[in-house]
């Protein structure tokens, strides 16, 4: 995933520029105190060959530097990579779009409205299948391992050489890690994690590649059940929502390039809008799966992703979601053997807590709860960022990755094995508490160790153990024990190189805690304080708050993981709290891991204090623009170069060597690339060539080839390309004074992926782009622009 | 509300337009093919004798007209009202918005944040306290009336002479019904309603006067309980939603034009976009206190209002739902005795469902129940809308509407009485559900009416004895009869002047004959059906959706008040099918009502066919101008026309009589006039004259004086103004070949109000505004044109 790369410092360059300056109305000196940047650097033509070469000759530069200092920190936030591309979310309603809406009748477009219908319905249902699959063959392989290392620890506590199971636990556990990471390290690198920063970056509109291939998911899958039946302190339920949105993003394009199988069908959808909307849906699937919270799920679709709400789109979202829920819960209810019975609708379930149980006095703990999450997770994220950054460093290489991961595992099953060892906490199950693999190690007969029923268990069900055993199952000294190690534990797992998630481990974690808290208040002699179970809840929603920092979408997440309404309030108190803690101190991880990949990623609004920014200052200059009729040399020229690669060109109209042109359209790379491949040349116009459809750029979309893969004749490069037919003939345009914020609003409300910056003549003088505005970013000390950087 | 006045038939002059036409990309003849429209029908200066002439003498036969034609039908949905404003939900980004930013530090921001927290959680705290305030006392009075009414029915039953008891009934709920609608009719009209269909407009972008006034809140909360306590067939939970809105907008902007107050804080949120943020988190705040639903709120609140997801807005209003479930349910507590008892959220709340209590073979069956509840919320929303034309032709006047008002109320209660007194539904209370007002009537001792519990409990009780009272409560020609008598109740009772809502009076319907459904499944031998109570529950959903149509938010509220999520897929699917089926029929109440008062309200979406018109096509033209710097006399007289009242003027450069000016700013009439006002002409700059700070502006929103109150003398009118400073100078800007789907969502996404149209020089040739867009409509025959007239 990560390379190591050079830092390029393009710091030095900009120095000479001052923010807020250069905002006179009438000024037509487009860029003029601004840095050349390499996205778009190339100009008008004739401009090309100078920079280009300056751009190679860098190129080299920096290759012969990555050899020398390859202890160099390639990565940090204060970087944005422009390796990455973006997704086009705004549609392109050229000629040949609109002749095809024109033709299609309301009847048409209520079968596309079907087919959305069915397509959802297809997502869900696929996802809840996925899930499902995921959950019970967890379910069946751990079972199997916790019988045969009880049954070796049972009978070598009675016969002594208790060294030996641990080396045998160890060893199983080690084995399916890495079995896990291997297929993980060697097919595809970007299913490690839990893939939610993946899935955010591409609903902001990031293109990350090789996310939602169906290989991804395959290995995702496996993967995931490796690191859980593995014992780590991971999760399945985060690698639900990357596995919805891998499902969503297959069936809804009809086609798998992995299976190398074009179904012909939904091919209106395959395009960027259409395919994120389905996206979406699986996102939503998946947290709808994972935790029996479908409108959780549409929710985290919505926070996540959605420029623009919809109702409808919502609406089909939440469809997703519920077949999703719902398929996870009749297939399941059937493996259990009681079809039709719909309880449990999530992998992970809360278990029913008493209504309204809480009272008001116990608001303002929950609030401290909150904030001890937010440092907790504070903490949390930092030491798993520098570990990051160490990994990026010296881990970048596969086999280390898997001997880490296997290393993971080894170690956890002896931290687990000491933790138990070393506990006298011995328990007397409870009626109602059956537990399933009890071990007896050190305790007196009829009783079993209280930390070894965490460890053997799934984190599942050892959440909802801590939710709901009663009070005095465990004592203080075992959960700060737990605490303790876990914290280290999960924070060395994610990261590593394999499929799992981070929900679970931190749900457990505060869980833990907030037993503990549950437990000295219990003990402090108040007989107001009588259940621990609520504190752990609310441990747990502080620890996920401190260390993913989600907003609504996690209260509502949790609220419907407890199952009951009343607990509302105090789980966003305390998320609300344990946030605003957290952002103190440092990020929160999905964010953390996404500035270290420096991927451009755009927040809500522009920085508060950006309004004295203009549209003249944030934009790429100058420009690469077309003609409507270019020659076909100019324009495979323009797209082999590859220290400037451009992706969108607008077309103008009296284009001159001296000034820019008026703006009548904007083309994009993949476009051009399409019609180069059917040489639509204005001379072979009479070679009765059949004309261009929609279609042929559907069928090439969305792995459009590289320009060095179409073979251009020197015949054919003085023909001529009429573009007017594909180019959209009204992308958005804004004019130079427009303040950041105002563009910002635009570039986001829409979904674009190119802004046009005119004058007061609608001639183009820049152009912005995502990693434009992605630059402007608010730190501790004001206004900071990160750093562009072909990592 | 309704006034009776002319339509004006446009359609005659646009019949030379043929739609799909004049695409050419330069096509420079702006609005060539295009009919004059009043709405800016000004055009550049020198035109405006003539038109305004027409225009005037137009104004004059159509008030002749009226004056003749009384009888003509002034209202149908293919109208489009010029009289409504619209909201400005883009930021003016002039010279003072951007001076005063600049000035503000980071800090500065962050206060203006916090007090965004504070007041959001001032607006869920009052909302909570109002909604406490109104179900107390409806609790008070009507268990004062049930107990009167009760004494002597079960007095005359004994001694006979019934009747007495009947008028009795009558005469009380009449007076009730009469104060209520009274104070409605003669203060504040707009309160009549549920008030919902307003704020839909208001969060659509549509001003519509007098609608969060503090005075429309007093007369809203009277007359809610009066008409609940009167007896009608109403529920005070919609009004909840208008009153959260109104406190929101009161709370926001630290003032009252009723009580003329001015606070002077909060200031800064003096502008639509803020307070429009903030009456969404009322609104979602109401609705959180009315049901006890404040993921529901939330959802509500984006479904109808926000047009741009943002996830601190959303956070933010969920914070004001949280408070305001919590406030209602800590005072109530307290009023209940139980202090810190928080497990009733909602005014309304459905009681506690059995987990997980449906089977998969019920699924088909629960749809079914969708398509009836489709069927007849169309059947409803027909009834309702025939007798709001009625209303409208022949009971505008006042006293009219209370004596219809208080025939309604009369009639309901004797149908009622009729109703009981035909019953011979006699019932043994259960042991777990004490009858609080069992009336004997001629039922054996020891038993009471089965209907009149009904009728002698709130409407809320009664929803929730359908829900939960045991099999066999009530018998299914009482549930029948109940149904369709209440059926013609109802729908009489919406539309009535007084203030109620439609919620509560669809949910008992829906649940009267889902529990007949129930019934008849449970006596059809077949024991898997045992439970007619979760019939009635999916009825009342069909029901409510029939006749509502609202999908996501409805689901969710409807999962948050049964406080069971494993309901959610089959009430969504209920829903999803009442939507589908009912919309097939006839459109949704509330939208319903909305076309009836011609409200210019925009959709989602553009119309899926409207790809074939242009920016040119839709636009108004030609769009009246202002040079930077204008004569006073010309903008006097401009703003001064009182047939093209125009509100956004675009500011062009080089402007000739030949050629329109290429685009450099807009101005608003608002803005216009608080200029006239101070009277910031360039010959006064001299004077010492202090300078004019957003503030001025701030202190005249939202009621910004008439033109006809600013007075200008002869020699000031020949002075200029300086608009540079105060015209927004990056308006946004479409070219003239946009198609409408992309106009409608550049529109839609950023909360428009004026959308200049300019040539490819960046010359204004036409203005695109909301009722530009709204006209355009899909009907059974494809795209239609509502038609503009000054109702």
């Amino acid at each position: 995933m990560a390379n190591i790369t050079k830092r390029v410092s393009w710091s030095s360059l900009c120095e000479d520029r001052a923010p807020g300056e250069g905002t006179a109305l009438l000024d037509d000196t487009p860029g003029a105190r601004r840095c050349r940047r390499q996205e778009f650097s190339g100009g008008s033509l004739f401009r090309i060959g100078r920079l280009s070469t300056i751009d190679l000759d860098e190129e080299v530069t920096s290759k012969e530097e990555t050899l020398k200092q390859p202890n160099e920190i390639p990565h940090n936030e204060k970087l944005l990579s422009l390796k990455y591309e973006s997704l086009d979310y705004d549609n392109i309603e050229n000629q040949l779009f609109l002749e095809e809406e024109g033709q299609m009748s309301p009847m048409g477009f209520k079968c596309v409205e079907i087919s959305r219908w069915v397509i959802c319905g297809l997502i869900g249902f696929l996802t809840g299948l996925i899930a499902c699959f995921i959950d019970i063959v967890v379910e069946i392989v751990a079972a199997y391992k916790y019988k045969i290392v009880k049954r070796y620890i049972d009978q070598f506590v009675v016969e002594g050489g208790l060294c030996a199971s641990v080396i045998l636990w160890a060893i199983l556990n080690s084995a399916f890690v890495m079995a896990g990471s291997l297929v993980v390290a060697i097919f595809e690198p970007i299913a490690a994690g839990s893939g939610i920063p993946q899935i955010k970056c591409y609903l902001n509109g990031v293109k990350i590649p090789r996310v939602v291939r169906l290989k991804t998911l395959v290995v995702k899958v496996f993967g995931v059940i490796c690191s859980v039946v593995g014992g780590l302190a991971v999760g399945k339920e985060g690698p639900m929502i990357h596995s919805g949105a891998v499902v969503a993003a297959g069936v809804s394009q009809g086609r798998s390039t992995s299976l190398k199988k074009d179904l012909k069908i939904f091919e209106y959808f395959r395009r960027d809008t259409e395919k994120r909307d389905f996206v979406s849906a699986g996102a939503a699937a998946g947290v709808s799966a994972a935790f029996g919270a479908p409108v959780g799920g549409v929710l985290f679709s919505l926070e996540e992703g959605a420029s623009f709400w919809n109702q409808m789109l919502t609406w089909r979202i939440f469809f997703a979601s519920m077949i999703s829920t719902f398929t996870l819960n009749f297939f399941r209810s059937i493996y259990n053997g009681n079809p039709g019975e719909l309880a449990n609708p999530g992998l992970i379930n809360f278990g029913q807590f008493e209504s309204g149980a809480y009272k008001l006095y116990e608001i303002p703990i929950f609030i401290c709860m909150g904030a001890v999450g937010g440092v907790l997770g504070a903490g949390f994220n930092a030491l798993n960022y520098w570990l990051t950054i160490f990994r990026i460093r010296y881990i970048h290489r596969s086999y280390l990755q898997v001997i880490e991961a296997i290393l993971a595992a080894a170690a956890t099953a002896t931290v687990s094995y000491i933790l138990m060892y070393c506990s006298d906490d011995c328990q007397t199950p409870g009626e109602h508490q059956a537990v399933e693999y009890p071990l007896q190690l050190f305790c007196p007969d009829g009783q079993h160790n209280s930390i070894a029923t965490v460890f053997f268990n799934t984190p599942e069900r050892s959440v909802r153990n801590l939710f709901h055993n009663f009070p005095g199952s465990y004592n203080s000294l075992t959960l700060f024990l737990f605490t303790f190690t876990y914290f280290f534990l999960a924070c060395w797992t994610y990261g590593l190189t394999v499929s799992a998630g981070v929900f679970i481990p931190s749900l457990l974690l505060g869980a833990a805690w907030g037993r503990l808290i549950g437990n000295l208040l219990t003990n402090s002699g108040v007989s107001i304080f009588a259940d621990p179970g609520k504190y752990a809840l609310m441990g747990a929603a502080a620890q996920l708050g401190g260390i993913v920092r989600m907003t609504l979408s996690l209260t509502v997440i949790m609220v419907e993981a407890t199952g009951n309404v009343t607990y509302g309030l105090p789980i966003m108190l305390v998320l609300m709290t344990s946030k605003i803690v957290g952002d103190y101190f440092a990020e929160g991880l999905y964010d953390i891991h996404i500035k270290l990949q420096s991927v451009p990623f755009l927040g809500w609004e522009a920085p508060a204090t950006s309004h004295s920014f203009t549209a003249r200052e944030v934009m790429s200059s100058p420009v690469m623009c077309f003609n409507r009729t270019e020659k076909v040399g100019t324009i495979v020229d323009v797209l082999s170069n590859t220290s400037a690669k451009h992706n969108g060109f607008p077309i103008v109209s009296d284009f001159t060597t001296n000034e820019p042109g008026r703006i009548c359209g904007l083309i994009l790379r993949s476009q051009l690339i399409v019609l180069l491949k059917h040489k639509v040349f204005v001379e072979r116009a009479q070679l009765k060539q059949r004309k261009l459809l929609l279609k042929d750029f559907r069928d090439a979309y969305p792995r459009f080839p590289p320009i060095q893969s179409i073979h251009v004749s020197q015949d054919e490069r003085e023909c001529t390309m009429d573009l007017t037919e594909f180019m959209n003939p009204t992308p958005y345009t804004v004019p130079q004074e427009t303040s950041l914020p105002r563009v910002f609003k635009l570039f986001r409300a829409l979904g674009l992926r190119h802004l046009v910056v005119v004058d007061n003549e609608n001639r183009v003088v820049g152009l912005v782009t995502r990693k434009d505005l992605a630059r402007y970013h608010l730190g501790k000390h004001g206004l900071e622009e990160l750093q562009l950087a072909q990592t």
